[in-house]
């Protein structure tokens, strides 16, 4: 694409609207020439991370001061479902421990997406040997398992992960039970698996097909699957950036070649390293291995210009709907990469700074006053999320739902 | 795969079968204790090479010499139907002339194919802006017209070609019209449209799928097709080995990758260079332009080395049908490149040789005597393929059309 024609698609129009609202008194009278307040309390847009860190909670101090940054930019979490580390010994999950997170994330006002339903790596050793059947019938019995026991709290799953290289995946001594499910059924035959069951346990959760793969593997794997007749709700794209930022131009290509589908695309699992890159010709990312891996100034100013860069790309593309950061802290980060926005020590790296000041900052409407007028009118204008207006004690609240002008009529109540 | 394991697969017990033949004389009686003369007359295995040097048989010496040479080892010749070349005017197409060359080879007992029905590389330039919908119509209309047209000679189709690539193909400035139509209707839906109106043309035909892609891209298409009930009849899997030989271990990886869908398949262009290889960061072969790319006496006896590695371990595997080596002689061979088994100048390469000396000595049968039993039996054992039995001037025919032991009774013809 040439840049001129990419320039003009970073605009983010679509992310935001204008309502023009009357505001009504407590008594339904329009509310003339008054000061409003107006603010925004949450984005409709996901910008989400991983909440690895808090399965517990924050029971410490530090892990407080954690918490306060991450839900200062973010308002989605992905909790692990990692098989063989939620169900260790075979019938004996998790649930109760991750549900807690669950709710504890919810209950800061977090959608919940788990993470992931199936998928080769981490799947149970107790399950490796298995009758390729029997393999089947856990892997259908575990699926619905967790999608009815979270379903108060979890509304996303990814259903399964990294379908493409699933029955040709060979980083290990002995096959494990996933890549011998795939390999004798077939991707195709495996993704229905998964999205056949999570579909029918909980019919209005959000179902992702996530994977690493950006090549036409994964699109030709897209197509094959919607041929199929399998309902996907959104296309999970990863994008690790251990080896290097993508740039605006890839990332563009990569966000046209998927959207082409017509199904929202969540950007899954998106890191930038504050410090060297993974030498290019690591082809699986987990081969890389160092004792050490700091965080550098030259390495956070870069991160903090390429998170800028990538959020900003993004957001401009109107499939996106969800990004997820993979990881808050450097500490015990996978890979040991510097790839957090604050460092193992607790203060915030600049790509922090730099990702709350949009987040926050350039798409967030603060408190800010507004004149109504004769008839009581305002015009409210920002991205599409969660607003409320205060006007002398009474509330109102109102959702910016789409792009474009709309109007609305609110009524404040609790007004003294 | 360890090294052990692929040498006990190395072995061509299915290549061959035995035939207890009962020889009956002209009067239906056993033809005890006679000399008989055996000899092979054909392979059932294909081994193709293009014919694009004899598109008006071979009217000069040189090009009579070079005929000789091919129809001295290669039973099957691959047509070239690129549409640009063989409709260069709408409404013109070279019908006439491509029918007289498919005619001439099966004159000489070879089998024909046509490649290819559908491919982005050299569609027409009259079709490229057309509209989508013009775009099926005109593409399914010169489906039906060639295979209809050439259904007396042509019996095996290269249905479509680098579906894989097709809708994001961008080595062009302006994107050609079967990228567009792909693009638009999605992969599947392109490669159905060919394999239905080529099968509805005629029933009968050999139609493939081919594709340089090896990649996990590949096989997720094959996916998709097959659960979209789209029945194909072989997959093509080109071979082009500019950037050097796969090696035995690769070649039998990607076999086995593809030998998973349970169809047979075709090694549908193959070469090897006979000089510098070509360097690996070329990606798009096409783009790799030099002024002069020499055969040398080190190439020649490399090729003949990996020609011989490469068919024994391709005949090896049970799912080869076919093998189509991709160029007889350098003269005008694509990209320049010395990847015929005949130099310029029309002599034999060593290639040549070691080729011929597989499929016409190691893997054939020669006029062999056998004397038959008491009860006029002898055991024939050979190649899957057409056997001439000889007797005091009488014939008998004989094909070992399965590996194992068989039997047959024959009865000779035309004894004096």
């Amino acid at each position: 694409m040439e840049v001129d024609e990419m320039m003009r698609k970073f605009q983010l129009d679509h992310r935001s609207g204008e309502v023009l609202v009357t505001v009504l008194d407590a008594d339904g009278e329009p509310l003339s020439d008054r000061e409003v307040v107006v603010e925004q309390r949450g984005h409709a847009f996901s910008f989400g991370n991983i909440g690895f860190d808090f399965l517990d909670g924050a029971p410490t101090e530090r892990a407080s001061r954690l918490a306060d940054l991450w839900f200062d930019v973010f308002n989605t979490a992905t909790l692990p479902f990692y098989w063989s580390d939620f169900e260790p010994e075979r019938g004996h999950p998790q649930t109760r421990r991750l549900h807690q997170a669950a709710e504890w994330f919810a209950g800061h006002g977090c959608r919940v997406k788990g993470h992931p339903l199936v998928w080769h790596t981490l799947a149970p050793d107790w399950l490796r040997d298995a009758p390729v059947d029997e393999i089947e019938t856990t892997v259908r019995r575990r699926i619905r398992r967790e999608v009815a026991g979270f379903a108060d709290v979890v509304h996303t799953w990814d259903a399964i992960n990294e379908a493409v290289i699933m029955p040709v995946f060979r980083n290990e001594e002995h096959p494990n039970a996933i890549t011998r499910l795939a390999r004798e059924r077939g991707r195709i035959a495996t993704v229905r698996l998964a999205f056949e069951e999570a579909r029918a346990t909980d019919p209005t959760a959000t179902l992702i097909l996530n994977d690493f793969d950006m090549s036409s593997a994964y699109e030709c794997l897209i197509e094959g699957l919607l041929e199929a007749g399998i309902k996907i709700d959104a296309l999970g794209l990863q994008s690790h950036m251990h080896q290097g930022y993508w740039g605006e131009e890839r990332t563009w290509e990569v966000l046209e070649r998927f959207a082409r589908f017509g199904l929202p695309l969540h950007m899954s699992e998106t890191t930038l390293v504050s410090g060297d890159l993974m030498p290019p010709e690591i082809d699986d990312l987990n081969d890389y291995q160092v004792p050490s891996w700091p965080s550098t100034p030259k390495g956070e100013d870069r991160q903090a210009d390429e998170i800028v860069r990538h959020y900003r790309t993004l957001l401009s593309h109107p499939s996106v709907q969800a990004i997820t950061y993979w990881g808050i802290t450097d500490e015990g980060a996978w890979l040991g990469a510097p790839c957090g926005l604050v460092r193992a020590d607790g203060t915030p790296k600049p790509a922090y700074d730099a990702l709350r000041s949009l987040v926050k900052g350039q798409w967030w409407l603060p408190p800010t006053e507004l004149r109504t007028d004769d008839a009581g009118r305002i015009r409210v204008r920002g991205f599409l999320g969660d607003y409320r207006l205060r006007h002398n004690g009474g509330t109102a609240d109102l959702a910016i739902a789409v792009p474009g002008e709309t109007t609305a009529t609110l009524r404040l109540a609790g007004q003294s």
